[in-house]
Protein backbone atom coordinates (compact mmCIF):
# COMPACT_ATOMS: atom_id res chain seq x y z
CA UNK A 1 0.00 0.00 0.00
CA UNK A 2 2.28 3.00 -1.66
CA UNK A 3 0.30 5.67 0.54
CA UNK A 4 1.06 3.91 4.23
CA UNK A 5 4.51 2.78 2.72
CA UNK A 6 5.39 7.12 2.08
CA UNK A 7 3.98 7.57 5.45
CA UNK A 8 6.79 5.55 6.69
CA UNK A 9 9.42 6.31 4.74
CA UNK A 10 9.05 10.25 5.78
CA UNK A 11 7.80 9.93 9.07
CA UNK A 12 9.10 6.63 10.77
CA UNK A 13 11.98 6.41 13.37
CA UNK A 14 14.15 3.31 13.20
CA UNK A 15 14.88 3.11 17.21
CA UNK A 16 16.80 -0.27 16.75
CA UNK A 17 17.58 -2.85 14.08
CA UNK A 18 13.97 -4.76 15.47
CA UNK A 19 12.31 -1.10 16.47
CA UNK A 20 10.09 1.34 13.86
CA UNK A 21 8.88 3.65 15.93
CA UNK A 22 5.74 5.16 14.18
CA UNK A 23 4.45 7.89 16.93
CA UNK A 24 3.57 10.26 14.62
CA UNK A 25 -0.13 8.63 12.73
CA UNK A 26 -0.15 5.07 14.40
CA UNK A 27 1.22 4.39 18.25
CA UNK A 28 0.29 7.51 19.64
CA UNK A 29 -0.63 10.23 17.27
CA UNK A 30 -3.10 9.02 14.71
CA UNK A 31 -3.96 9.69 11.26
CA UNK A 32 -7.53 9.67 10.71
CA UNK A 33 -7.38 9.50 6.84
CA UNK A 34 -4.99 7.12 6.68
CA UNK A 35 -6.69 4.95 8.94
CA UNK A 36 -9.55 5.13 6.41
CA UNK A 37 -7.64 3.89 3.71
CA UNK A 38 -6.27 0.95 5.91
CA UNK A 39 -9.51 0.48 6.80
CA UNK A 40 -10.99 0.44 3.00
CA UNK A 41 -7.59 -1.61 1.94
CA UNK A 42 -7.95 -4.38 4.19
CA UNK A 43 -12.10 -4.68 3.34
CA UNK A 44 -10.88 -5.04 -0.73
CA UNK A 45 -8.24 -7.73 0.30
CA UNK A 46 -10.56 -9.92 2.38
CA UNK A 47 -13.45 -9.06 0.13
CA UNK A 48 -14.32 -12.79 -0.66
CA UNK A 49 -14.84 -13.99 3.10
CA UNK A 50 -18.14 -12.83 4.70
CA UNK A 51 -16.60 -11.26 7.72
CA UNK A 52 -19.15 -11.04 10.37
CA UNK A 53 -16.52 -9.46 13.26
CA UNK A 54 -13.32 -7.97 13.38
CA UNK A 55 -11.43 -8.63 16.20
CA UNK A 56 -8.21 -6.20 17.48
CA UNK A 57 -6.28 -5.05 20.62
CA UNK A 58 -5.47 -2.06 22.38
CA UNK A 59 -4.75 0.13 22.24
CA UNK A 60 -3.02 0.57 18.68
CA UNK A 61 -4.98 -1.93 16.78
CA UNK A 62 -8.45 0.16 17.86
CA UNK A 63 -8.13 3.12 14.88
CA UNK A 64 -7.36 0.70 11.80
CA UNK A 65 -9.81 -1.72 12.82
CA UNK A 66 -12.49 0.46 13.66
CA UNK A 67 -12.19 2.06 10.28
CA UNK A 68 -12.12 -1.25 8.20
CA UNK A 69 -15.68 -2.24 10.71
CA UNK A 70 -16.86 1.30 9.48
CA UNK A 71 -16.12 0.00 5.62
CA UNK A 72 -17.63 -3.32 6.22
CA UNK A 73 -20.34 -2.45 8.46
CA UNK A 74 -19.07 -4.92 10.78
CA UNK A 75 -18.51 -4.80 14.73
CA UNK A 76 -15.12 -4.50 16.33
CA UNK A 77 -14.08 -6.49 19.54
CA UNK A 78 -10.56 -4.78 21.46
CA UNK A 79 -9.15 -7.42 23.40
CA UNK A 80 -7.91 -5.90 26.88
CA UNK A 81 -4.52 -6.20 28.20
CA UNK A 82 -5.42 -4.57 31.65
CA UNK A 83 -8.47 -5.65 34.23
CA UNK A 84 -11.58 -3.54 33.32
CA UNK A 85 -14.63 -2.57 35.57
CA UNK A 86 -16.78 -3.88 33.34
CA UNK A 87 -15.35 -6.87 31.56
CA UNK A 88 -15.74 -9.33 34.29
CA UNK A 89 -17.91 -12.47 32.82
CA UNK A 90 -16.95 -15.24 30.02
CA UNK A 91 -13.89 -13.82 29.80
CA UNK A 92 -11.80 -15.76 26.69
CA UNK A 93 -7.91 -14.96 27.12
CA UNK A 94 -4.77 -16.21 25.83
CA UNK A 95 -1.16 -15.32 27.20
CA UNK A 96 1.24 -13.20 25.38
CA UNK A 97 5.15 -12.81 25.58
CA UNK A 98 6.43 -9.43 24.75
CA UNK A 99 9.98 -10.15 23.30
CA UNK A 100 10.74 -6.42 23.12
CA UNK A 101 9.39 -5.94 26.36
CA UNK A 102 10.28 -9.00 28.15
CA UNK A 103 7.12 -9.51 29.98
CA UNK A 104 4.04 -12.19 29.90
CA UNK A 105 0.63 -10.52 29.97
CA UNK A 106 -3.03 -11.90 29.68
CA UNK A 107 -5.38 -10.47 26.91
CA UNK A 108 -9.16 -10.88 27.55
CA UNK A 109 -12.27 -11.35 25.05
CA UNK A 110 -15.30 -11.48 26.57
CA UNK A 111 -17.20 -14.91 24.63
CA UNK A 112 -20.82 -13.06 24.59
CA UNK A 113 -19.71 -11.41 21.64
CA UNK A 114 -18.47 -14.27 19.76
CA UNK A 115 -19.56 -17.44 18.47
CA UNK A 116 -19.85 -20.07 16.09
CA UNK A 117 -21.83 -18.13 13.44
CA UNK A 118 -19.51 -15.70 13.43
CA UNK A 119 -16.55 -15.48 10.73
CA UNK A 120 -13.47 -13.21 12.14
CA UNK A 121 -10.64 -10.98 10.45
CA UNK A 122 -7.99 -10.32 12.77
CA UNK A 123 -6.68 -6.57 12.85
CA UNK A 124 -3.53 -5.38 14.51
CA UNK A 125 -0.93 -2.39 13.80
CA UNK A 126 2.14 -4.27 14.11
CA UNK A 127 3.38 -8.05 13.54
CA UNK A 128 6.72 -9.17 14.59
CA UNK A 129 6.82 -12.75 16.76
CA UNK A 130 3.29 -12.70 16.32
CA UNK A 131 2.61 -13.83 19.72
CA UNK A 132 -0.75 -10.82 19.66
CA UNK A 133 -1.80 -12.44 16.61
CA UNK A 134 -1.49 -15.94 18.04
CA UNK A 135 -3.52 -15.06 21.00
CA UNK A 136 -6.14 -13.62 19.44
CA UNK A 137 -6.40 -16.42 16.80
CA UNK A 138 -6.73 -19.06 20.05
CA UNK A 139 -9.38 -17.06 21.59
CA UNK A 140 -10.82 -16.87 18.31
CA UNK A 141 -10.66 -20.94 18.43
CA UNK A 142 -11.90 -20.75 21.57
CA UNK A 143 -15.39 -19.01 20.93
CA UNK A 144 -15.92 -21.66 18.11
CA UNK A 145 -16.05 -18.67 15.52
CA UNK A 146 -14.34 -19.25 12.65
CA UNK A 147 -11.33 -17.11 11.20
CA UNK A 148 -10.78 -15.23 7.88
CA UNK A 149 -7.80 -14.26 8.39
CA UNK A 150 -5.83 -11.61 9.66
CA UNK A 151 -4.84 -8.08 8.49
CA UNK A 152 -1.64 -6.42 9.69
CA UNK A 153 -0.86 -2.40 9.25
CA UNK A 154 3.09 -3.37 9.12
CA UNK A 155 4.95 -6.46 9.38
CA UNK A 156 8.25 -6.65 10.38
CA UNK A 157 8.95 -9.45 7.84
CA UNK A 158 12.43 -10.22 9.62
CA UNK A 159 10.39 -11.67 12.38
CA UNK A 160 8.54 -14.76 12.70
CA UNK A 161 5.38 -13.99 12.62
CA UNK A 162 4.29 -14.29 9.55
CA UNK A 163 5.82 -17.97 9.28
CA UNK A 164 4.37 -19.19 12.46
CA UNK A 165 0.83 -17.73 11.37
CA UNK A 166 0.96 -19.12 8.05
CA UNK A 167 1.97 -22.90 9.10
CA UNK A 168 -1.61 -23.10 11.12
CA UNK A 169 -2.93 -22.19 7.89
CA UNK A 170 -4.09 -18.85 8.56
CA UNK A 171 -4.20 -16.41 5.72
CA UNK A 172 -1.89 -13.11 6.56
CA UNK A 173 -2.17 -9.51 4.77
CA UNK A 174 0.08 -6.76 5.75
CA UNK A 175 0.15 -3.27 4.13
CA UNK A 176 3.73 -2.65 5.04
CA UNK A 177 6.00 -5.38 4.82
CA UNK A 178 9.50 -4.09 6.12
CA UNK A 179 12.19 -6.67 5.20
CA UNK A 180 15.15 -4.92 7.31
CA UNK A 181 15.56 -1.60 9.71
CA UNK A 182 19.52 -2.16 10.03
CA UNK A 183 21.87 0.63 9.77
CA UNK A 184 18.90 2.71 10.31
CA UNK A 185 17.31 2.78 7.38
CA UNK A 186 13.86 1.24 6.63
CA UNK A 187 13.70 -1.33 3.89
CA UNK A 188 10.57 -2.66 2.09
CA UNK A 189 10.19 -6.32 0.89
CA UNK A 190 7.91 -5.15 -1.47
CA UNK B 1 -28.20 12.49 20.51
CA UNK B 2 -30.94 10.14 19.88
CA UNK B 3 -29.70 7.39 18.16
CA UNK B 4 -26.94 6.88 21.31
CA UNK B 5 -29.43 7.39 24.03
CA UNK B 6 -31.45 4.58 22.35
CA UNK B 7 -28.53 2.26 22.21
CA UNK B 8 -28.29 3.36 25.96
CA UNK B 9 -31.40 2.30 26.42
CA UNK B 10 -31.45 -0.94 24.43
CA UNK B 11 -28.01 -2.32 25.65
CA UNK B 12 -26.65 -0.34 28.46
CA UNK B 13 -26.69 -2.68 31.71
CA UNK B 14 -26.50 -1.13 34.79
CA UNK B 15 -23.96 -2.75 37.21
CA UNK B 16 -24.69 -0.66 40.29
CA UNK B 17 -25.98 3.19 41.12
CA UNK B 18 -22.60 4.70 39.86
CA UNK B 19 -21.68 1.98 36.86
CA UNK B 20 -22.88 1.76 33.35
CA UNK B 21 -22.09 -1.31 31.12
CA UNK B 22 -21.81 -0.51 27.57
CA UNK B 23 -19.68 -3.39 26.68
CA UNK B 24 -21.79 -4.17 23.71
CA UNK B 25 -21.05 -0.87 21.80
CA UNK B 26 -17.94 1.38 23.25
CA UNK B 27 -16.33 -0.05 25.70
CA UNK B 28 -15.28 -3.69 24.45
CA UNK B 29 -17.37 -4.28 21.22
CA UNK B 30 -17.45 -1.12 19.33
CA UNK B 31 -20.24 -0.35 16.71
CA UNK B 32 -18.57 1.58 14.08
CA UNK B 33 -21.13 2.88 12.24
CA UNK B 34 -22.41 4.45 15.96
CA UNK B 35 -19.09 5.70 16.13
CA UNK B 36 -18.90 7.88 12.83
CA UNK B 37 -22.59 9.13 14.02
CA UNK B 38 -21.02 10.26 16.66
CA UNK B 39 -18.20 11.61 15.23
CA UNK B 40 -20.25 13.64 13.04
CA UNK B 41 -22.14 15.05 16.18
CA UNK B 42 -19.10 15.98 17.90
CA UNK B 43 -17.89 17.91 14.80
CA UNK B 44 -21.47 19.58 14.66
CA UNK B 45 -21.65 20.53 18.15
CA UNK B 46 -18.11 22.63 17.79
CA UNK B 47 -17.88 24.13 14.18
CA UNK B 48 -17.48 27.55 15.11
CA UNK B 49 -13.86 26.48 16.82
CA UNK B 50 -11.16 25.76 14.34
CA UNK B 51 -9.93 22.88 15.75
CA UNK B 52 -6.21 21.58 14.62
CA UNK B 53 -5.89 18.05 16.68
CA UNK B 54 -8.12 15.96 19.28
CA UNK B 55 -6.55 14.00 22.58
CA UNK B 56 -8.45 11.45 23.60
CA UNK B 57 -7.16 8.77 26.36
CA UNK B 58 -6.48 5.23 25.79
CA UNK B 59 -8.57 2.95 25.19
CA UNK B 60 -12.31 3.62 24.90
CA UNK B 61 -11.70 7.01 23.58
CA UNK B 62 -9.76 5.87 20.58
CA UNK B 63 -12.81 5.03 18.51
CA UNK B 64 -15.31 7.89 18.78
CA UNK B 65 -11.92 10.12 18.73
CA UNK B 66 -10.99 8.78 15.51
CA UNK B 67 -13.80 9.39 13.77
CA UNK B 68 -14.63 12.92 14.83
CA UNK B 69 -10.76 13.28 13.29
CA UNK B 70 -12.19 11.64 10.58
CA UNK B 71 -14.83 13.71 9.52
CA UNK B 72 -12.76 17.09 10.79
CA UNK B 73 -9.68 16.17 9.28
CA UNK B 74 -7.29 16.61 11.88
CA UNK B 75 -4.86 14.06 13.64
CA UNK B 76 -6.05 12.47 17.16
CA UNK B 77 -3.42 11.86 19.75
CA UNK B 78 -4.56 9.15 22.48
CA UNK B 79 -2.21 9.54 26.15
CA UNK B 80 -1.43 6.43 27.11
CA UNK B 81 -1.92 4.93 30.34
CA UNK B 82 0.70 2.44 30.52
CA UNK B 83 4.71 2.90 29.37
CA UNK B 84 5.20 2.51 26.04
CA UNK B 85 8.27 1.25 24.16
CA UNK B 86 8.26 4.14 22.25
CA UNK B 87 6.95 7.05 23.98
CA UNK B 88 9.34 8.07 25.44
CA UNK B 89 10.56 12.14 25.17
CA UNK B 90 9.44 15.43 25.70
CA UNK B 91 6.74 13.51 27.88
CA UNK B 92 3.79 16.42 29.09
CA UNK B 93 1.68 14.05 31.89
CA UNK B 94 -0.80 14.00 34.56
CA UNK B 95 -2.02 12.47 37.53
CA UNK B 96 -5.58 11.08 37.59
CA UNK B 97 -7.36 9.46 40.16
CA UNK B 98 -9.82 6.60 39.69
CA UNK B 99 -13.20 6.89 41.87
CA UNK B 100 -14.20 3.95 40.89
CA UNK B 101 -11.12 1.63 41.03
CA UNK B 102 -9.74 3.55 43.79
CA UNK B 103 -6.10 3.59 42.20
CA UNK B 104 -3.62 6.67 40.97
CA UNK B 105 -2.45 6.18 37.35
CA UNK B 106 -0.03 8.86 35.27
CA UNK B 107 -1.28 9.79 32.04
CA UNK B 108 1.32 10.69 29.21
CA UNK B 109 1.42 12.88 25.57
CA UNK B 110 4.52 13.65 24.04
CA UNK B 111 4.69 17.35 23.50
CA UNK B 112 6.05 16.84 19.96
CA UNK B 113 2.15 16.79 18.54
CA UNK B 114 1.20 19.51 20.32
CA UNK B 115 2.22 23.47 20.20
CA UNK B 116 1.01 27.02 21.13
CA UNK B 117 -0.46 26.74 16.79
CA UNK B 118 -2.76 24.14 18.05
CA UNK B 119 -6.44 24.49 18.95
CA UNK B 120 -7.72 21.34 20.62
CA UNK B 121 -10.91 19.50 21.06
CA UNK B 122 -10.66 16.37 24.31
CA UNK B 123 -12.59 13.47 23.20
CA UNK B 124 -13.74 10.78 25.81
CA UNK B 125 -16.03 8.18 26.53
CA UNK B 126 -17.72 9.12 29.92
CA UNK B 127 -17.40 11.77 31.73
CA UNK B 128 -17.82 10.89 35.88
CA UNK B 129 -15.96 13.02 38.30
CA UNK B 130 -13.94 14.44 35.53
CA UNK B 131 -10.42 13.01 36.56
CA UNK B 132 -9.39 11.81 33.54
CA UNK B 133 -10.77 15.24 31.32
CA UNK B 134 -9.06 17.37 33.95
CA UNK B 135 -5.43 15.69 33.41
CA UNK B 136 -5.89 16.01 29.67
CA UNK B 137 -7.03 19.63 29.93
CA UNK B 138 -3.88 20.03 32.08
CA UNK B 139 -1.47 18.59 30.11
CA UNK B 140 -3.08 20.66 27.15
CA UNK B 141 -2.25 23.81 29.03
CA UNK B 142 1.23 22.56 30.02
CA UNK B 143 1.84 22.33 26.12
CA UNK B 144 0.39 26.05 25.61
CA UNK B 145 -1.90 24.91 22.96
CA UNK B 146 -5.58 26.13 23.44
CA UNK B 147 -8.19 24.22 24.54
CA UNK B 148 -11.82 24.31 22.42
CA UNK B 149 -13.58 21.82 24.82
CA UNK B 150 -14.58 18.80 25.71
CA UNK B 151 -16.73 16.34 24.20
CA UNK B 152 -18.21 13.33 26.09
CA UNK B 153 -19.98 10.24 24.85
CA UNK B 154 -21.66 9.32 28.05
CA UNK B 155 -22.08 11.82 30.97
CA UNK B 156 -22.80 11.35 34.56
CA UNK B 157 -24.73 13.96 35.59
CA UNK B 158 -24.66 12.89 39.10
CA UNK B 159 -21.49 13.09 39.37
CA UNK B 160 -18.89 16.65 39.81
CA UNK B 161 -17.20 16.67 36.61
CA UNK B 162 -19.35 18.84 34.32
CA UNK B 163 -19.42 21.17 37.34
CA UNK B 164 -15.47 20.89 38.06
CA UNK B 165 -14.93 21.18 34.19
CA UNK B 166 -17.12 24.27 33.56
CA UNK B 167 -15.78 26.49 36.94
CA UNK B 168 -12.81 26.30 35.12
CA UNK B 169 -14.47 27.77 32.27
CA UNK B 170 -14.67 24.81 29.83
CA UNK B 171 -17.28 24.09 27.24
CA UNK B 172 -18.68 20.22 27.78
CA UNK B 173 -20.42 18.80 25.09
CA UNK B 174 -21.83 15.43 26.23
CA UNK B 175 -23.97 13.76 23.85
CA UNK B 176 -25.82 11.39 26.14
CA UNK B 177 -26.28 12.82 29.77
CA UNK B 178 -27.64 10.53 32.36
CA UNK B 179 -29.54 11.53 35.44
CA UNK B 180 -29.27 8.72 37.78
CA UNK B 181 -29.05 4.89 37.67
CA UNK B 182 -30.75 4.43 40.37
CA UNK B 183 -33.01 0.59 40.65
CA UNK B 184 -31.22 -0.97 37.66
CA UNK B 185 -32.72 2.11 35.04
CA UNK B 186 -31.18 4.55 33.16
CA UNK B 187 -32.93 7.69 33.31
CA UNK B 188 -31.12 10.59 30.96
CA UNK B 189 -31.26 14.46 31.66
CA UNK B 190 -32.42 15.67 28.60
Amino acid sequence: MKMLKDKIAAEGIVLSDEILKVDSFLNHQIDPVLMYQIGKEFAKRFQEEPITKIVTIESSGIAPAVMAGLVLGVPVIFARKRQSLTLNENLLTATVYSFTKHTESTIAISGSYLNQEDHVLIIDDFLANGEAANGLAGIINQSEASLAGIGIVIEKSFQQGRKKLEEQGIKVESLARVNSLTNGIVDFLN
